[in-house]
């Protein structure tokens, strides 16, 4: 999985029509410290996160194994959302 | 999912059974203000999208789940058409 | 998919033996024009395609949806072969 | 598979209900020598690894071919603790 | 597939219970000429290959379509030995 911060939000009325009503953000991979690196990519949301959360996405087949992905064309999806990160023992994330 | 631009289209007789019919597109992945970056791939339409049309592209297996690439030896799809994109509050797209 | 060119051959006597009989082609991802770039890597193939031909390779799962390449360990398959490309309604490829 | 080293742990309430009581590890890729490089990300232990051991990751939909993670959206996982590594028929690494 | 050169060996004892017997080596990309470049990675071998020998790679999921790595958590596989490499109608590799 990816630590990724959520940066934006997507709108798209011509979709494959098992995305009806799901929700497609434009997060950004980042750093262990929340730091966004990288050219932005679009995933589903699965835990009513919005803009500003870091969270953890997942890729692939493994994008599709949750109830609201399941058989849809989609390869990234949100699974989490992030409450700390700690590395080497020490607290490196806290969501405020 | 990338956010990407259709940019050709590809021609080709000699091909998989099972891609017969298929539209075969030329795009290029775009940051959030869909600028164009990075080499040229080709993904199958599934949106009636055109050369210029920003869109959403689907990779690996998930490209297999619509109706158009079910079983098809195919590793991109187009499955959603993008109407705009917000990025930190502020609108950074919406289609002409 | 990418576009690619065939730069040439493998010969294995010691593989899978769900690979016996597989053609394994070396190809190199190309831009739209068909310039090569990059590293080499090979795909089998299931056009008749030969070196010097530019070709669509599909990786992954998608790779083994073919009749030829269907359960077996291989992750890129090239399964149609290019007549033209045509990018922002011009024409930058076509075969000879 | 990668050489990884476990860096660090994460914490999150709000999840895919499947990785209730998963274990998620921050990790980096290294070289042969146990050194890092390169971006953290995050995969699911499945063998008791703690922060600064060598490990095995496995990617994709690999990654839920354990009892742990089997139909869960994972994309990563801790599959094997690292005793030692050898190259050219040198020691290069071993767990202290 | 990618062109590998198999550099070293792993011993792993805690480690997912169906990679028991499994043979785990050291692998690094090579150009057609048999040059690696790149970080290595881990690879289980399917042809009784060794140190030096110059190797096929599948990763992912296909890295799953061999006897010896069915329903295993591990995304790459060797599946071929090389005996040669013939680029642009050139020998550019033959195995010793």
């Amino acid at each position: 999985m990816l630590i990724a911060r959520v940066v934006g939000t997507t709108v798209s009325t011509i979709k494959d029509e098992k995305l009806a009503g799901r929700k497609l953000l434009i997060v950004r991979q980042t750093d262990e410290h929340g730091e966004p690196f990288g050219k932005p990519f679009v995933a589903v949301d699965t835990v009513d996160a919005g803009v500003g959360d870091l969270v953890l996405t997942a890729a692939g087949s493994s994008a599709r194994q949750t109830n609201i992905t399941r058989d849809t064309p989609v390869d990234a999806v949100i699974m989490a959302m992030i409450d700390s990160l700690e590395v080497g023992g020490e607290l490196v994330y806290r969501k405020e």
